[in-house]
C-alpha cells in the first residue's frame, strides 16, 4: 500500500524561496548580534527531561514533547501505575529525554555546566528551533525558531541600552517600522506599594499583561477578582493611563513613587538606560509603557517589547532582565538580561508588507543550455570559470528541447542563459541571454564574467 | 534540591569556537552546492512515524527516536498489548511521530508531497541534524548533521560528473587531501553474472562492503558462507584485486564482462562519467575501485565514496544513483543521484590536521575599555561608527579594573582594544592597542576604521 505523504500537524516544510526569506531574517539578526560582540552557542535538540520539567509552569510541562525511551521501555515501569494506565505518572517513567521548549532554560543549564570554561560577562546568541505541543493555529507552530541573545554575569545597564540599539538596528535593516516599549519591574513593584498591595505583585503584573486583550476596565475587574480593593484599582488606573513623553511620564512617576525605594530605583534605571541610548540615538521610537508587564515571572528589572507599526501583530521581539536564572541548576547570584526575536512573526509581517528585498529567492544566476555532448563540453569549462569568481551556474543535465530548458530557467527564476552551437564554438564566443528583457548577444567569456560580477555586486 | 546539569548521552553542546569551525565546514559545502545550482529545502525535525518506519531495515527501525504522544497517551492503547507489556507492539500505539533518521527519506516524502510545485530536474541541498538511538562511541553521536545534495528526475550522467566536481571543490577549499572512489552497481551485477551467481547480488555487495574490515580472504569466506562456490569466489578474487590506472582496469573489465549486457552498461557509464569529468579535470585523485560496494540497497548505478588521505578515518562523503526512491510514497519512475558529506567526521579530520584557517573563532574584533560614564559615552559613538562598516565591537559593560577588562579581551581572543581617558578625549583621539604585539598608539577614529577594514579584508 502506498502511504499518503504528509507531515505532523503544526510543522512545516520550507521550499527554496521560503528558506531565502527566512535566511534574510536570521542573517540580519545574526550579523547585528555579532556586530555587538555576541558569540554563538548551540545546544542539543534533546535535553534530559529533568532539566526542562518544572521550569515553564504546569501548562508548559504538559506542552513539552517527550522522547519515548529506546529498547524495552516497559521494563522499569511501576506496576501499579501501569495497571492504572496513569499517563501523568507513566510519562516520566517512559521517557528520560525531551525536546527543548525554549532556548533560555538550555542556556541556563549550559552556563552552569560549562561555568569553568566561560569568561563572564558572557554575551551569547543562539538561533535554533524549539518544539511545543501547543494546539496549532494561524501563526502558531509546533516547531519554530527562536533567536535569543543574553548577557549573563553583568549588572550594568549598558547591556539594556545595547539591546535597544540591537533591536533598532535589526528592524531598521529589515526595513520595518517598529516601536520599542520599555518598562521596569521595579516600577511595577513601586506601584504595587503605592496602592497598598505590595504582596500582590504577581496578580498585578498578570492582570496588566492582559491590557491589550481586555482593556483598562477589564484589567480593573480582574484585579478586584484577585483581591484588590476598589480604591486601590482606582488609584492605579490613572497611572496606567499616563500619556506624554517619556520625560513627562518619569516626572509624574517620580512624584507618585517618591516614598517607594524600589519604585525610585526602577525610575533611576529607566532614566539611565534612556541616557545611555541617547548617546547614539535610535531610529525607531522608544516608549516608556507602564502597561507593559510581560507575563514571565523571572523578570526582575527592565522589560522590553517590540511592536510592528504597520501591521497588527502582537509582540515581534521581547526580553528583559532576570536574576538567578541559573540558581535552579546550582549557580547563584548571576544576573542576566536578554532578548528574543520571533522570527516566524517577523516573517509574517514582512510577507504582509512585501518587504523582502528584490533578488531574494534567486539561487542560480545562469543556466547553460544543453544542445548535446559537444556543445556541453564547450560550455562546462566556461561554467567552472564563472564559478571561480562566485557566479552560481548550472548546465541543464539532458539535451532536452530548448523550450523545456528555457521553462526550467523561468520556473527557477534564473536571470541569464548561456548558449553555444556550431557558430559560437567556431567563433569562440557564447550567446548570452537576459531572460527578463529577452535581449541576447554573442559575447566572449570575459565579457560575460565582467557583466555578471557587476550584476551580482 | 539542585539538579546536576548535564545533557543526554551522545549529544553535544557547541561553544563559540566549535561553532565557528563547524560553520566553516557548512559554509564551504553550502557555497559549493549553490555554485552548482542547488537550492535549499528544510523539513521538520519530526516526521510521522509511518513515513520513517520500514525504510531503514529492522536495525534502523529500532534506532528511530519516537515522540511520546501528548495528553492521555494510554487511552487508545490495545488492552492485550498493555497487559503483555509488549514494547514492540506498544511503541507504535504510544507514538505517532518520530525524529528524522536521515535526510533522504524526508526528501523523498517532500518530493512526492510537493510534486506539483516542483520543476524537475530538482536539484536540492539540505543541511540539517538527524537523530539515531545508536550506541554512542568515539565519532558517533545521537545527534549529528548531514549535508546532502540530490538531483531527482534526471538520468543524465552529467549529474554524476557534477557531484565529483562538487566533492573535489569542497575538499580543495577545506584544504584536505582526499581520494574519490567510484564504482557502479551494474559492474557489480555483471561480476555476479560472470561468476554464475547473478541471484546473489545482495550477498555479494554486502560481503565486498566489508573488504576494509576483514580483507580479501575474509570476504571470500563470507561469500562461501553465503552459499557461493569456491570456484566462483576464486574467479571473483583477481577482479577485486585489479590494480593499475582507471583505463587499465576498464580494459580488463571490458574483456571479463563482454558477455554481460548489464556489466557492459556499467562500464560505459563509468567511462562516460570519467570523460565528462576530464573536460574540467579534478584536483584530487579519482579511482575506479571494484571493492567499493556501499551497503545501502537502494543504489542502482554509480556509487561514490571519499576518503581522507592524511588521517585514517572511514568514509567522509558518499553517495550514488538510486531509482524509485519515491515509489514507496506513490511516485514511480523518478531516478535520482545524490551525495552526503559527513560534517562531524570532516571536523575530526580537520581538527587532527590543524587545518582550520587562522582567525576562525575570532568574533569581536575590538573591545572598548570602560573607564566610567564619561569615557564610555565618548567611545560609544565610535563603536557605532565602526559597526556601520562591519567591525564587530563591544564596550565592556562595567567600569571594572583595567586588568580584568584586558583579560576578557585575551580570553575571548579579541585582537584590538580601544581606550580613551582625559587626554584622548581632549585631543579627540583614541588609544588603539594591538593585543598580540602589545603596540599601542593614539589614532583618529578614521585611522582606526581604515586600519580595521584592511585587517578584516
Amino acid at each position: 500500500m502506498k502511504e499518503k505523504p504528509g507531515i505532523p500537524k503544526g510543522t512545516r516544510d520550507f521550499d527554496p524561496l521560503e528558506i531565502s526569506r527566512r535566511e534574510h531574517i536570521f542573517d540580519t539578526i545574526r550579523e547585528v548580534y555579532r556586530l555587538h560582540g555576541f558569540r554563538p552557542i548551540e545546544t542539543p535538540a534533546m535535553e534530559n527531561l529533568s532539566t526542562l520539567m518544572g521550569k515553564y509552569g504546569e501548562e508548559g510541562d504538559r506542552l513539552i514533547f517527550r522522547i519515548l525511551n529506546s529498547g524495552d521501555f516497559t521494563a522499569k515501569v511501576d506496576d501499579k501505575d501501569w495497571k492504572d494506565k496513569n499517563a501523568a505518572r507513566l510519562s516520566a517513567q517512559l521517557s528520560e529525554k525531551a525536546l527543548r521548549y525554549d532556548l533560555t532554560v538550555p542556556f541556563a543549564r549550559y552556563v552552569v555546566q560549562h561555568q569553568n570554561d566561560i569568561t563572564f560577562p558572557f554575551k551569547r546568541y543562539q538561533i535554533q528551533p524549539v518544539w511545543r505541543a501547543d494546539r496549532p493555529q494561524k501563526g502558531r507552530y509546533r516547531e519554530f525558531f527562536q533567536c535569543d541573545a543574553d548577557v549573563i554575569g553583568s549588572d550594568s545597564l549598558v547591556n539594556e541600552a545595547e539591546f535597544l540599539q540591537i533591536i533598532d538596528k535589526v528592524f531598521s535593516q529589515l526595513n520595518l517600522d517598529v516601536v520599542i516599549l520599555i518598562n521596569n519591574r521595579e516600577i511595577l513593584a513601586g506601584l504595587a506599594e503605592y496602592i497598598g498591595f505590595a504582596d500582590h505583585m504577581t496578580d498585578i503584573t498578570t492582570a496588566i499583561d492582559k491590557m491589550d486583550k481586555i482593556g483598562l476596565e477589564g484589567v480593573g475587574q480582574d484585579l478586584i477578582d484577585r483581591g484588590l480593593t476598589n480604591d486601590a484599582v482606582e488609584k492605579l488606573k490613572p497611572v496606567l493611563e499616563l500619556s506624554g513623553t517619556n520625560k513627562q511620564k518619569i516626572e509624574v512617576l517620580s512624584q507618585i513613587l517618591a516614598s517607594s525605594p524600589v519604585g525610585m530605583k526602577g525610575i533611576e534605571e529607566i532614566q539611565e538606560v534612556l541616557d545611555i541610548v541617547d548617546v547614539t540615538p535610535l531610529q525607531c521610537s522608544l516608549e516608556l509603557d507602564l502597561c507593559l508587564a510581560r507575563g514571565l515571572n523571572y523578570y526582575t528589572g527592565a522589560i522590553i517589547e517590540v511592536k510592528a507599526l504597520e501591521v497588527p501583530m502582537g509582540s515581534i521581539c521581547g526580553g528583559g532582565r532576570y536574576d538567578d536564572l541559573t540558581r535552579v541548576f546550582g549557580l547563584k547570584g548571576v544576573s542576566g538580561v536578554g532578548i528574543s526575536f520571533g522570527a516566524d512573526r517577523i516573517y509574517d509581517v514582512m510577507q504582509a508588507l512585501s518587504r523582502f528585498p528584490d533578488g531574494i529567492g534567486t539561487y542560480t544566476h545562469l543556466l547553460a543550455i544543453n544542445f548535446g555532448p559537444k556543445e556541453r563540453d564547450y560550455c562546462l569549462p566556461a561554467l567552472e570559470n564563472l564559478r571561480s569568481v562566485g557566479v552560481q551556474c548550472e548546465m541543464y543535465p539532458e539535451p532536452a528541447k530548448v523550450k523545456k530548458q528555457m521553462q526550467y530557467a523561468d520556473k527557477n527564476k534564473i536571470p541569464f542563459v548561456l548558449m553555444a552551437g556550431e557558430e559560437e564554438i567556431n567563433k569562440g564566443v557564447f550567446s548570452f541571454r537576459d531572460m527578463q528583457s529577452g535581449e541576447q548577444q554573442q559575447l566572449m567569456l570575459e565579457q560575460i564574467s565582467t557583466f555578471l560580477l557587476k550584476f551580482l555586486d
